[in-house]
């Protein structure tokens, strides 16, 4: 269907990024970025693309949409992907296991332009072509957002799910500036990745993994449970502080134990 | 997205059928198909493929929905492509100046459902890859579904734009049995094409077209008037009666004039 309007000139209103992970078709990266400009969004971030970036295939495959392309951004890992974002939901096809609540692109799209709305970060993290997004990647994210296909033929296409988020999106916000009462509480990616780095590593020093084979299923269920709360960086702040001294408890002096011998003073919190 | 059950057998639900007229392209027709079939689809109609029917490069695109491309069939015209359905949509990126109701993708999902749940066949037309659909398509529908592209960028594949529709109506029907109490009153598509020809017929006759480069336009008006009425297929029959009774004047007596000389008897009715 022919009809993009040449003069109008597009406009970067704040809106989801899509993160894909470990594209491995440069087409499918093409795609999606078509099918996001098609519906007003313009913030890809790749994390690991198999034959790197820029990918001439991709922009091919793009038809012009040059102001996503142009602003593609490359990431190692998906939590430096998703760092600045408050709001992150991964989309499945297939049931998880994890804890996390299953939204609808409908639902998912009214709550990313609230949270949009509020000038919080947002964004939607989609999976490798043949397996989609590991656990690990999926406990990340704040909820899980399934598309309604019919379960005997559900091999969906990367670009044509985000084309249906997308499109959900601009039914939601009309093509206009979300906007929603209230501020964003929730801490950033960032700052929870710190907290969980905090937490393994202070389990990682007390033994508390005592069969490493089941390290991994273990971190990802804590980092689901911790994600769950929506944490604000206040009250991450106040995890830390937990943590830590939880952690240095045998570094300094219990006061409400009768002391037995002199010890260091505490490092001030 | 992987995530096929296979254990799952794909159940022919009363759906409407998707037409595209003259794809250029087998891998169009086959990620049409592929989209369609996602999202419960499966009544494909072909109007002069330019490569003809069976494709090889749409079978290797659909990824397997055989059980669409099985069943795709070809018509020689959109009117014998249409025939048997009552309610057909249009779709276009671009606007016309017919005059036609502009539907967005969820309203037009409603009124598909509303309109087969009464047992009524229903239809979409997507148009050519390079220019979409010729207003003497346009004029045949009943109304026009267009999507919230983005103006600055409203370059949207077939198989994009026949996805986001099947994905509005599985979101109607939740993958059930669509039902809506009431019977389908409108006449087929066949009933006004027989309609259109008859008048058009007449008016050749009447020397109504006196301006031959003009007659395409006004053909088209005429054809969206009376799609516009939504005609039952009794109104229809009284319209042909109308015009047959208008075209045979000269042939028979006036019963309000007096007889000014002796006139062959008029045929039956």
């Amino acid at each position: 269907m022919a009809g993009t309007d040449k003069s109008r000139e597009f406009v970067y209103l704040p809106s989801p990024a899509v993160i894909l992970c470990e594209p491995q078709l440069g087409e499918n990266i093409g795609a999606t970025a078509r099918a996001m400009a098609n519906f007003g969004l313009w913030d890809l971030r790749l994390v690991n693309p198999r034959d790197g970036w820029p990918n001439e295939r991709a922009i091919a495959s793009a038809s012009r949409a040059d102001h996503v392309t142009s602003r593609v951004r490359v990431f190692e890992t998906v939590e430096a992907a998703i760092a600045d974002l408050s709001l992150v939901y991964a989309t499945t096809a297939r049931r998880r296991d994890l804890q996390k609540e299953v939204l609808g692109p409908d639902v998912a799209a009214q709550r990313l332009a609230t949270h949009i709305g509020k000038g919080g970060g947002a964004g939607l993290l989609f999976g490798r072509e043949r397996w989609g997004l590991n656990n690990e990647e999926v406990a990340l994210a704040d909820a899980v957002v399934t598309l309604p296909v019919e379960a005997a033929f559900a091999s969906l296409n990367i670009a044509q799910a985000v084309l249906v988020i997308a499109y959900e999106w601009r039914r939601e916000t009309n093509g206009e500036l979300p906007f929603a009462t209230g501020t964003v509480e929730a801490a950033s990616k960032d700052e929870l990745t710190q907290l969980f780095a905090h937490i393994e590593e202070a389990l990682d020093r007390a033994g508390f993994f005592t069969v490493p084979d089941k390290r991994p299923h273990v971190v990802n269920n804590l980092r689901t449970m911790l994600t769950r709360g929506n944490f604000s960086s206040q009250e991450v702040r106040t995890l830390h502080g937990i943590i830590a001294a939880i952690d240095r408890r045998h570094e300094r002096p219990n006061p409400n134990r009768p002391k037995r011998q002199p010890e260091p003073a505490p490092e001030g919190d």
